[in-house]
């Protein structure tokens, strides 16, 4: 997410009361597109694959690389990816069924607030993963090591709990099937940052393209806390 | 730690990329003294039990309230205590000597650059607390359970690794005796942002005083990341 500075102090409070949809990585100071830290040197403005350009919370274009789209009080936050944890989860051999099917995980919006902050407020959204029971503790452990990538789900079961009235019905993603040996599990999902910030109409705005995001040479491993 | 918003989003960059001496509990609006998450109205002008001001870095007075220093662009960061780690030590009966013998914790300030964030930048202070060999592991994982309380140590073992050289003058507090035993453990401590600012010379701060930190309901439990 790439906000203008005015902005900026606000969004950071908003991730820093949502942890779980908007673990915050790293934060460039004003103006400046190059990470120290997620992978020394990188730019901003061209490492990812592709670029999403918002005006007043309207999506105004896609884009390449922002070079000609960059500002002087541009600030940028990396955002952990639920790509992370999931790698962590088949390395385990936890079973994940959108990915052997070559879908999109399954995106919920929810009725659940976030906590507000300044101008960014709105409801949580979620991905849910079917998981098999026998493998529901083995996920929480694995996921409760990874906070910096979204880390252990925000809820397991009852969808009706979150405000999902209609599983066969994501807003994005796979249909899912959850088999009777597995149970519905979610977790705070990176959409979440983006549709606060067009709900809070921000004048300018900078995303990744769905999809298409930053990847570092530094491993997953590096992120867990124990 | 309260500070002008001119200065809120760079010492909160700072905290965020030096989690282990400024790991953030919880940050408020401009303005708004009053807590929500700690401690649900609990207000920040007069819920400690004494507070330090400073004006472009020198401390100016100890007072008991800051009803009539508070501005409409202040900034309130709750910063984790090692306090609450300790509590969590002490329950698995973890030896704490300077505990044992009433003392404060020796504090040492070392050669390791903090990662700088706009005008912030200076070096690590740590807490030393020697820790039984036989009860190092145990203490590293009760430790890595409370990132948000200082989380696990930063050092263990050989304090010029750290630019300590002499171990007999703590900067502050207890001159440690290490038992053959123990090994000198080290975390990062919350004077960290405080010298940091100083040195930044901010026009204007307010930390609580020594010893007098705000204290919640909410238990440290709470605070476990698993």
């Amino acid at each position: 997410m790439i906000l203008p500075e005015n902005n900026a102090f606000d969004f950071f409070l908003f991730c820093h009361r949502n942890p779980k949809p908007c673990p915050v990585l790293e934060v460039t100071e004003p103006g400046n597109s190059i990470l120290k830290d997620l992978a020394e040197g990188a730019d901003v403005r061209t490492d990812l694959p592709r670029y999403r350009i918002y005006e007043k919370g309207e999506c105004v274009g896609d884009v390449e690389q922002i070079v000609d789209f960059w500002r002087d009080d541009l600030v940028a936050f990396m955002i952990g990816c639920s790509y992370s944890f999931e790698s962590a989860l088949l390395k385990a051999n936890i079973r994940l069924r959108h990915i052997e099917l070559g879908e999109i995980v399954s995106v919920y919006f929810t009725n659940q607030p976030c906590k507000p902050a300044g101008i960014f407020n709105g409801s949580m959204v979620t991905s849910m993963r079917p998981i098999r029971l026998d493998q529901l503790v083995r996920t929480n452990q694995i996921c409760s090591r990874f906070p910096a990538v979204r880390g252990a789900p925000v809820h397991v079961g009852d969808p009706n709990k979150l405000g999902v009235v209609d599983m066969d019905k994501p807003d994005f993603g796979w249909k899912p099937e959850i088999g009777a040996d597995e149970v519905p599990v979610f977790w705070g999902c990176g959409i979440t940052p983006q549709v606060v910030a067009m709900k809070a109409e921000v004048d300018f705005m900078i995303t990744h393209y769905p999809g298409h995001m930053f990847i570092t040479d530094r491993l997953s491993e590096k992120f867990a806390v124990l």
